[in-house]
């Protein structure tokens, strides 16, 4: 049994990752925290945990985390960097759900969070935790970054064709929409039910903090420098991100389609849909399923690929699940295989 | 390996039984009828199934549905009462989740279901599927008639006070409210999403079919004819059923709480919360749970119990693959235990 | 033109006072305060106001508010009792949409606020403003408390009953479900989307603050005390309150359906439904109406009352602007007549 | 006062028309017609209606609609082309709210409808009811066609760029998503609130019949040809459009944000947010109102424009009533400035 702990268990990722862990074959659950709510039920605080788990909330302490095979970090940005170099040096593992170690050009990462990273140094050790791409080098990783919600989505829609060329990689567009549980469990007017629901709205418009992770991990791929313009959505829905990405051909392509399907031939966690049916969140709600259309209308020189994941799963604690399997040698889909909740 | 099939599969009880029997360990789903899109396959219809099932909807056969240990009616009513007795004679349980075969008296169904009944003299030897009160003869049963959505929620929210008396049996009131998919995925004008959502209704006041299901069901409780006022309203949710049951003491009690608490203390799929704890019907997301709170406001003559399900878990498809395990020896629980979806 | 101010202009029953006053005929607004946002725009909060209104808010300051023909507060309750001697002492006329005073019994509602009442003395001579009954002794108020948002569609749904006589008043049962607006536009994890979306839940079950108020409402009407059951219920929508009212009949009727017709037969918001129709809170969204079914199923003795208002606009501000027009001896209906949005 | 019909009473914009024309002050409305429901008092389907209307749906009759002022027909394409050369003869001016006559291109239109249209001859005299462009023809018209919402959207957002020119009007993109509403209120499994709920989807993507109508509006600015990508998204509200546009900049622009200010600055019903400030669709619920944002993110060449309607009020109804109000020369706000329903 690998023995896991998670840091900053009162928000939504930490809840999902409870979800998860809890009917994992192959995981104990060893300690939760939460500064906030130390000493508190687990199951009190979300009713849907009731008979599933036996755990209480606890203050984080390294000295105890380090004795866990494996720490999750479900908490903002910031908190993963102060803690993480104790945590690796007591032997355990460590998978950041957070935004502290995505992003490898550590000036850039400053500048978009606006503060100064804690520990530069281990920035290069870690591991972009998209298994679909860097399957190979997690295996070994110490530390995972996790994507963010909005990456996965993109980078896994845009792959195939940024990996086989033929598009303008300066014609880049994302235009993507999240479920509110994307923005935290945190208390604010803006994500009220009377404010979100019945409604719909871009935001982070001028610049979103996703857009530098994007373009690295794209730019990786292309084995270039790309340009993105990345447009995020509120939708007033609870999960779930759909992103609509629009490329321009530069050479004539024989049959998109085709290298979609081929591309993610072998994935277990990416489905291409046939041609003519389009992906919708629903059909990956509470599943660890990045679900892919790709179209050309009109036989133009556009390029449109839909891409829809649950943005709590595979955009965060399923695929930090998913990392794990791999960091331990599991099969990649241990504990992942339910299937969705429709309707 | 139980080989189960499915009569009627395109509605939502049929695609939640899917989803459930899909990971069941024990079961192998054999056939999944549908007379308008036999040849299709299931996935096409159910994008969330893709990679779970390959299996296309067939034209329902007796002699082939009559091949499988447990053959599952998911139809409206009227349809399992023409092909029971044939699934039954060749050796076929069955275990049906309409109204078909749920109220014991002939003449009463008839009434309220405006039609005659196909097959009345199965009527007596169908087990009403509820197992927290039927268990020890759903055991033996060839047929079992799974209790509608409301009555399941309604039933368990009033046994422990009915069982032990102490309330006036002719002043029950059961304040309900169902989730849209209660509804069927039938099309339907009233049932649309802009007549449906951001608002709320009552509706089928003047007599709702489950009312007779549920007063037979808390008659045989109370061992004495009982009188409940039902009043359904429309939820603009998917899933889940909230019910708001009002009864009257007539006799003081110590203490309704621990009453609730020891009736359901061995129910693997009953909850009852602490004192002060209401239910959500998001708790029960997904989940073959009932959550139950018990309460007497202002310490008056009037005890408020509240009662959530998933409509399509408990309230039908969950409690299917509960009454299946029951019939075939297996734990109650094998294939039932994944947590809720919260959020 | 009635010169009108609001305190507390950033809630939600603030920005619907603005929402009706910025199209009424006879009303022009002199100042809307906020502590907090004292010198923004209302229309940079509030986009939907642009082009409606030119204002800002501004700290609140007695001796511009005394200047005012009437002054609205649309604030939590406690504010309005500091601030309301002053306000009429400089001779505007007070409409206070909050709690603080409603509830004539001062020790009442200092039990179930929790607080001493700032000015007791002043309790006797608020007018309670529901026209329906009260619309005589409104004429001539100088402050007018209006009803809460619950109690008023409670209040409407019992009163003929009540009334007329013939019910049991020691039976009485609300159970009542309000959407999401009606627990304001304060930051709060328990209101956000992701909470309360797709779920539905009771609240208060042992004791609301608008039990003391309904009773007391009632009481007055059936001229005796009268003891209630009242559980609210949150709603996934953001406007609206469904009360679904439950009393026992003690003596025949010949007709409760005739009974309703006739006395709302002259009041211009509250509309009767034909019998066999029920109410929809959206029937009613964005308008000053109550419309109220009433069913006796069954033939039995219960007799079930529907009663839905949008919260925000008869339960809260709509009345208010009622209320004000009743003072200042306007048509009752001015500036209240556009129709629901429907859908 | 405008004696004014309407064909085809029972969908969303036959009822938001009743809505908004109950409460113009210069309208009568003659007679609402519907095949299905004739008899019917439009208060009973619409209840929200009650009070504001005395009015049954009739049959249509040429003869009788032939003595309006104007017929708006609100019906499913190939409905009006059948009717409106009869209305028109008879001296009633004729304003068409389905895709009829919006195509000038017959060709065109036959292809994307998949039928030969009934009366070619008149589609030239048609006048394409958009009166921020076409204001001063629609003056004279005898037939206006009433812009598709999904049109009305993209092109009020595209105009000022594509006007003045500087952008690649080869590269055009129109990601944008709707409510429920616009898919009509006819029964459907696909718009059912347990599939459309808590969801999102593109749909149309390899040609949505708006496409070749925002096109043709697009290249009548922009004096040439254009190539839109336009992928319509199914939003889980009930109202509202939001449009995100993305075009390429082939010259440096001082300021877009003036460009657009300064374009709009004369137009009652449409608003340019200030810098820094995103449309949400909530903020024109219920209104004749569009709102614009425009941005450059990161200064690079995309330039990306936000547009929100509501769809059955600016993209339908209410655009309807203000070619009304131009055609008849009344002040074009007239019985349209009722504030947006926020929240």
């Amino acid at each position: 049994m690998i023995k896991a702990s998670i840091v900053g268990g009162t928000g939504y990722t930490g809840v999902e990752l409870l979800r998860l862990l809890a009917v994992h074959p192959d995981v104990e659950i060893a300690a939760i925290t939460s500064r906030g709510d130390s000493g508190r039920a687990v199951a009190d605080m979300f009713p849907s945990l009731r008979g599933q788990l036996d755990l209480r909330f606890s203050e984080p302490d390294v000295s105890i985390l380090g004795e866990s095979d494996v720490v999750f970090f479900a908490t903002p940005h910031g908190v993963a960097q102060a803690m993480v170099p104790d945590v690796l040096a007591r032997g355990a593992r460590v998978i950041d759900l957070s935004a502290d170690f995505r992003i490898k050009d550590v000036g850039l990462w400053e500048r978009w969070y606006g503060q100064p990273h804690a520990c530069p140094d281990l920035v290069n050790d870690a591991v972009y935790g998209l298994p679909e791409i860097n399957r190979a080098t997690i295996v070994s990783a110490k530390l995972v970054a996790c994507p963010g919600c909005y990456p996965t989505s993109v980078l896994l829609g845009f792959l195939p064709l940024l990996a086989t060329g033929g598009i303008d990689v300066d014609d880049l567009i994302a235009s993507a929409a999240s479920g509110v549980s994307g923005a935290g469990r945190g208390a604010s007017v803006d994500n009220l039910h009377s404010e979100v629901s019945d409604s719909f709205k871009a935001y982070g418009v001028a610049g979103h903090r996703h857009l530098p992770e994007i373009e690295q991990g794209l730019a990786e791929v292309a084995g270039t420098a790309v340009s993105l313009t990345f447009v995020p959505h509120l939708l007033p829905i609870i999960r779930g991100i759909h992103a609509t990405l629009y490329a321009t051909l530069v050479e004539e392509r024989v049959d998109i389609q085709t290298l979609y399907e081929q591309y993610y031939a072998n994935e277990p966690f990416v489905d291409v849909l046939p041609a003519g049916m389009f992906p919708q969140t629903r059909s990956v709600r509470g599943a660890n399923i990045c679900r892919i259309s790709v179209v050309r209308p009109q036989q133009r020189q556009k390029v449109v690929v839909m891409s829809v994941i649950d943005n709590l799963v595979k955009g965060a604690s399923g695929q930090a699940v998913q990392n794990m399997n791999v960091l331990f040698g599991l099969p990649e889909t241990r504990g992942l295989t339910a299937p969705p909740l429709l309707p």
